[in-house]
């Protein structure tokens, strides 16, 4: 089954990814061994001391099976779909009868609810059938009925099995016939966009048009006027929206007005990402300019002026949304695990609408810091929230940060970021290649193999390297006769200088948009070697972002590092940086993770001298001592004792 | 009437205060022309387009006069008392007869409520009658007790008129006889402090010990076991305390341990200072070692840990209170003008307790800044929020800022900020000197006159300055005859330089606990000239305070100042200011309320160059250019053109 639904086989070409990279398989085997058996104990209520999810019980009491009430969340389902994800992704590189018996019995127990019109959701045929489809707006129904989709594909391309894939085109097939342009259809659309993305994603699997011109509907009808949702609720008395009265309105779901007038990045920020995600599909499948034309203004409203350095997104916790321009709080930030996810989406997508090494930039920016940073290195802890400045005292005590944690959680109640984070990680080969025509593109350097079928016949790419640790990345190329074909390896901005060697000689690749192209004649064999610069630097934010004025951060390639008080003590905003001393390389041990570790010189502001009592004082001169900061990388941090961490420190 | 009961009577040796100065009586007279008759208009339903405060309205109903529902907040009836409350202090100063019979209609309007047992709550008495002191934690009955006892002490001493006064000593004997640690009387006390302060102050003007005792006993009591709000919520069904989960829990309104017990200045800010106030009032008087330790603590903590620059306290919005040490976020503060109305209480008290200079310096930094910040200079319109740096994007857009204005709002729903800043300001001659024995204590520097009773008879001073523009301040002294008497001026710790001039000749007086003594046998005509240092200065604040770390703020004497974008254009975080370089007097006009500019010289960092996209790039060393930085006083910002604001700018 493997080889006719390869690990990265959503796209054209790309045939088959194994990755076996010494940075990303601990990670993934730690979600393989820990993560995903233990969503499997919450789905079934079975994780002691924890509050029952309900997930699998609610689809038994929803076939008749047993007696109740829906338990947990109105979208409890996408639980049970999110897991059979990222458990398809996890079979497709490692074959595990076991868990594939467990999978089977979830889909069977999914199945056995689904009613005779094709409808699937356990909410609403527990607690009100004749209530299907009427409160879009919160009620998260055609979310369920994505992740049931991406599920049913994932699952479909890991194993073969169809059963799953039919009762999501049979729900498919049902949402089709309810919504829709036509008269006597209802006009709406999702509060909580998610199913345009997935129904995408079914046409691409099945070829069946309908789907796309669903998901395109769902796009279209977004923040047209007549608003829907407003008159859903006067028509079925919703209750008021949550968000009428504050700054998000409508915008907090992007349906205040139709996608391709929206300018500007808004709302909450997994939303925001699966509906571009959606459009850059719709634009590249579809031709459509408009469409393109806003995924391309929405794509730098967020990458150009409402990201963190670590690719987060979402400025405020309130609507876990963006706020404005240039609004990077480190502190009150929310910057979602969700949402750095579903900005790979969107910068997945934007890649193959329109390759741009931007967009791998930033999914690398997003996967390699803000990304990781929701998981703890053992796989048992998960971060909701990714700040950028934590200090635990104002967590306990400021109400503006009680959001923020200091330690990773256990799996949540609304548990939406730990198996997102496990289906993103365990199909990150879907994210590395990407084919057109004759040229092979290469977005992420992930060790390992890859079969990518060019114009001229299939390429297959083995690589080999230590990134993010080591910049240098070697291929052997193999095919089975000579081949012409390009490949177009990203050039990340943050190493503007490189070398790349072919076959043990210095090569003149062709720049363009962000990626080194070498076009010619492949033969079994040929070794190339690119060599990246990630040495640490300091960084700086834009003159605009209020909150980084003054202050720096080290990278190294692709990382962001942070300080924390395991290295650096307590009151860490004592400490600036030395803009006159480049940082370097730390050997020392003690980096979660095995991690590589930065000095950098800096200061330390020096107490106030005893007798000088209270909190202000005139100035006289500054008063600090020389330390060596020690940073380690962003993902890794909240590893070991708790305390305070920074990624902005004082510069000068 | 008025030499009866002067400005500043409240206290034994001040037997009159006639403020005449060119920095506060514009102020007061605005208030007096402006904010009173508004006043006046809001309790009686009046203001065209705002909401009806029902104040004066609720009395009637309680009386039979009206029928109807009581309108408005709990403490409605507090509004009237405190605009009573300012009344009277104008009255002494300003005679008014029409104001004067609207003061006594309003009188007759809350006699007319009174029932005949004393109890006078229009809130209880229209809605709940059986329900009286049922809920002390949530319901503020004895805060507008409190009220009421201040008001009618004040209008006593301004008008020698006594039903008030009467109605007042009524109501507190009913207090009296229902509360107390006798066993068959209720064991509560007030949850928001206020009561305790107005009977000692009550106890103080009429001598009744009785009042006295129910101050100490509602001081004693809180916070002792068993709680007595959780056994009262149980007791009579309040619903669920709003704070029981959060941070806060009873530290929210003190009652969480006995105050000899507490450590730190936790919770609501306002609540805070109105009980130290009391418990400062009572050490003094009852001589308890106990109650002053905790005094001292309780002002350590505000005062050296927990305050901003500008007198604010109360760093957090979320139950507008304290949080942690050294937390003082400039954007998301809450700062509540009552809360710095509430220190120069607590600071008045200390230094009655225990005369030093740093009571002095706090309450007339908390007075020149955070209190004054809180009105417009036209006296129309008020801050609640009074923050140190103002984004006005951020208020509008971000949740975690909305409670912070950039514009001063017109009277609030919730009316308690600006009453609390009339009576006050119309009260200032209360608050610049007090006596012990043959020492005269001069604690703010005002322009008029001041009468003491010292041990050897009765010293007139009258001061000329142009204080807080100019550092020089003059006292003609005037006596019946040669008299022997020590003058302490306070140094404020600002100023470590100064000089001092006895009849145009230096003197040395001696310095003790931040004042200057002066001990001698003064004669009529004898001239004293203290010549203060304020020149601008920058100040930094305790390495310990993270969000000032690497700032520095400019200050001039008592004076706070800040940037406006009005003067320096938008984006104020990219201002630094030249450690290098003093600060300097501008003369130049555009300074609301005609006060003294300053020029700092420093760099405003330059725009990324054109083609430089995105948020982040490597450093590459500073690109900044020089400018000048125009600064104006705290209290006078946000009167033009809306815009940015900061006080804290970078350092170098």
């Amino acid at each position: 089954m493997k080889d006719t639904y390869p690990e990265a086989g959503w796209e054209n070409g790309v045939l088959r990814v194994h990755i076996r990279d010494p940075f990303w398989d601990p990670l993934r085997e730690i979600i393989r061994v820990n993560a995903i058996p233990y969503q499997w104990q919450a789905l079934n209520d079975a994780v002691p001391g924890a509050e029952p999810s309900g997930c699998l019980r609610n689809f038994r009491i929803a076939s008749g099976a047993e007696s109740g009430e829906h338990c947990g969340y109105v979208f409890q389902d996408s639980d049970a779909a999110k897991w059979l994800e990222g458990v398809a992704y996890s079979l497709m590189f490692h074959p595990d009868p076991d868990l594939e018996a467990k999978a089977d019995e979830a889909v069977n127990t999914i199945l056995s609810a689904q009613q005779p019109d094709g409808y699937l959701n356990t909410y609403y045929t527990i607690q009100a059938p004749e209530k299907r489809f009427t409160n879009l707006r919160d009620n998260h129904e055609l979310y369920c009925l994505g992740h049931l989709i991406e599920a049913a594909v994932a699952y479909h391309r890991a194993t073969g099995k169809t059963a799953l894939l039919e009762a999501a085109e049979r729900y498919a097939d049902l949402v089709d016939t309810v919504f829709g342009p036509e008269p006597e259809k209802k006009h709406g659309y999702p509060g909580h966009p998610e199913a345009e993305l997935a129904l995408v994603k079914l046409y691409a699997h099945t070829g069946k048009e309908k789907y796309l011109r669903l998901a395109r509907y769902f796009v279209d009808a977004r923040g047209t006027q007549p608003l829907y949702f407003p008159e859903e609720e006067r028509r079925n008395g919703n209750g008021r929206y949550f968000f009428a009265d504050g700054p998000l309105g409508y915008a907090y779901c992007q349906a205040d007005v139709p996608v391709r007038e929206q300018q500007e990045a808004e709302g909450h920020a997994v939303r925001a990402m699966y509906l571009y995600s959606a459009m850059a599909d719709l634009a590249r499948i579809t031709g459509d300019a408009g469409l393109r034309a806003a995924c391309r203004r929405l794509w730098g409203s967020t990458a150009e002026k409402r990201m963190y350095i670590t690719g987060g997104i979402g400025s405020s916790s309130y609507g876990e949304a963006f706020t404005f321009d240039y609004d990077l709080p480190n502190d009150t930030v929310y910057a979602e695990t969700c949402a750095a996810i579903g900005l790979v989406f969107f910068a997945r997508r934007m890649l193959l609408l329109d390759p741009a090494g931007e967009y791998g930039d930033v999914m690398e920016r997003a996967l390699y810091n803000c990304v990781l940073s929701g998981m703890q290195l053992d796989g048992q802890r998960f971060f909701y929230v990714n700040p950028l400045e934590v200090l635990p005292e104002a967590c306990r005590r400021d109400n503006a940060k009680r959001h923020v944690e200091f330690r990773r959680q256990a799996w949540f109640g609304c548990a939406c970021c730990p198996p997102n984070l496990v289906r993103l990680l365990m199909s990150l080969g879907d994210y590395a290649y990407s084919v057109s025509g004759s040229r092979a593109y290469v977005h992420l350097y992930l060790s390992g193999e890859a079969e990518l079928r060019l114009l001229g016949g299939v390429l297959r790419l083995e690589c080999s390297t230590a990134y993010p640790w080591s910049g240098s990345i070697r291929y052997t190329l193999h095919t089975e006769a000579p081949m012409q074909a390009e490949l177009a390896l990203r050039l990340p901005a943050w190493s503007p200088e490189y070398v790349l060697f072919l076959n043990g000689k210095r090569a003149a690749p062709r720049p363009e948009r962000g990626y080194l192209l070498l076009d010619r004649t492949w033969t079994e064999g040929d070794v190339l070697e690119l060599r990246l610069d990630l040495r640490p630097r300091l960084y700086t934010a834009s003159p605009r972002v209020p909150e980084d004025a003054g202050k720096a951060a080290v990278l190294c390639g692709p990382l962001v590092y942070c300080a924390e008080e395991a290295d650096n003590g307590s009151e860490l905003h004592r400490l600036s940086l030395d803009p006159g001393t480049e940082p370097v390389w730390d050997d020392s041990p003690d980096v979660p993770g095995n991690g590589k570790a930065v000095i950098a010189s800096g200061w330390r502001d020096r107490d106030w001298p005893e007798g000088v009592a209270g909190l202000y004082r005139p100035w006289r001169g500054r008063d600090r001592e020389r330390v060596r900061i020690r940073l380690i990388p962003y993902y890794a941090w909240a590893n070991r004792s708790p305390g305070e961490m920074r990624v902005w420190l004082r510069l000068g």
